[in-house]
């Protein structure tokens, strides 16, 4: 088959020895060349626009990222052609490590004592256990219910928010967002970005969250509301709050969530796409259109992701 | 039996609450009250001294701590009284979570990340996956046990090092330090202070860490040379270091560590003792002694702790 590789954002050179070893038999061409328009699948991560022009036997769009939102606004996207979300184990396992790293951050203060630090003060907070403590994950797609299962292990009451009915072991689930943010110390966001998930992150979720908690977003910087976040970190009502996305990035530097000392934030690192382990996952999905099969984990349009 | 509580650092208001209601038939005393003299336990933690004068009849001397040099130290311990090292679930897992804290802060690079925000820099370190690091552990007892499988149980290669050998299952455990540091990109101190392992944390040990590792220090402050962990630092041989620990406590505001770029430091708050989880080992503690039994994990003098 015929790959091409389009994106402004990762790079073919990193990926294509990495493919070329897993797929020998295909062959891969590097968007703006696109091999006459002979093309069976796209891979795509925040695509340069015109990316699809002339592919005209296109089988299959396969996003290197998890979120897709950026492909489904795509007016240009050609249709009936399946778009594959990727489900990289690396990427699902440093999503993990993140959650855990900014939840713990909270949990023990450390937020609170670099702060001590930078003042020169020796000075104990209260210590919680991890059975004090409710953990809220909205979203428990493959993301949210790995990161569930390992608070749950760590001994943190977990609550989750999911938009179909989910049963997960030990997560006091809900498809109902108002009971899991009132039952949460700490909120993490982990959806995917949909014109009904846009602004959730708002001032009437902060207020429903225990004082004292704190906001950890790792999904799209669309789902959070900035100046009402400010207020609830100002009202010291909101603790802390950890945050990886934003609308735009990179974040501009007149941003007020750059200085804000209520804010740690990361440039859009809680979770890379690592292609040494997704590598695997996009040559089985590539076999399944060779094959003539149905790819898994294809976006369903009407639920916008 | 008669119980005196004596400690300059933990206080009796908080604890006796809780002991009374698990030790209904027991007297409690809060030192400089000694019941004249008439006392069977004394529970301590960095007690004032003269603690131990004229208590004839004592059998047993519960430390609220892990750590027992203090006890240890004091040149009127009574002889031939065994002194029990105290085993709070509570504050073995709060120090499992302030490890994977200070492991994944260097790990996803959130350390740098924090520099990065305060110069407003949008930029991207490399991401790694678990399985690409090595954490060693200076301590494999309760402690480094437990954070040894937690860590283990997350990807992360893990080797061990302990006085007296060990089978930890996934840990690749050795009585030769150097084997351990050398295997290291980032090491956990969780040792008890002891002649052996006094000032082990060295430049012949920064040495052997990998190049941009961390150190973790959870210890005790003597564990640590302080100019030899600076000036590792500022080679650029280690990354970071997480202190927790400090020679004396609190740490002087002339110590060049508070303002290290290096350094994230706390006032000794990786795992506090949880009056609610360890009031029952105490308890179960104390029935031993009143049924004339032994009592499990005291303080070897040979070994130091």
């Amino acid at each position: 088959m015929n790959i091409l590789f389009s994106s402004t954002k990762e790079k073919p050179d990193f990926w294509f020895p990495l493919l070329k070893k897993a797929l020998p038999e295909d062959r891969f061409f590097a968007w703006p060349d696109t091999n006459g328009g002979d093309i069976d699948v796209v891979l795509v991560a925040t695509h340069p626009p015109g990316t699809f022009n002339g592919l005209g036997r296109l089988k299959l769009i396969q996003s290197l990222w998890m979120g897709v939102e950026n492909i489904i606004g795509d007016p240009e996207l050609p249709r009936g052609v399946p778009v594959a979300r990727l489900i990289d184990p690396g990427m699902v396992a440093a999503m993990g490590e993140t959650v855990i790293a900014h939840v713990l951050d909270w949990h023990r203060h450390h937020y609170c004592y670099r702060e001590f630090q930078a003042q020169k003060i020796w000075k104990r907070r209260r210590q919680y256990l991890a059975s004090d403590r409710s953990i809220g994950i909205l979203g428990l797609g493959e993301l949210g219910a790995t990161v569930a299962a390992k608070l749950v292990a760590m001994g943190f009451n977990v609550a989750g928010f999911s938009r179909t009915p989910k049963n997960l072991p030990g997560v006091n689930s809900s498809t109902d967002i108002d009971e899991v943010l009132s039952a949460s110390d700490a909120v993490v966001c982990l959806l995917p970005l949909t014109p009904h998930t846009r602004g959730i992150l708002n001032k009437d979720a902060f207020a429903r969250i225990r004082k004292d908690g704190c906001v950890i977003n790792l999904a799209r910087g669309g789902h959070l509301v900035v100046p009402d976040l400010v207020a609830a970190l100002d009202s010291g009502h909101l603790a802390h709050a950890f945050l990886d996305v934003f609308e735009p990035e990179p974040l501009p530097a007149d941003s007020p969530l750059w200085t804000h000392p209520g804010v740690t934030l990361t440039p859009h690192i809680a979770a890379l796409t690592e292609p040494r382990t997704s590598v695997g996952r996009i040559a089985e999905n590539l076999a399944r259109v060779r094959r003539g099969e149905k790819v898994p984990n294809t976006v369903d349009f009407a639920a916008g992701y």
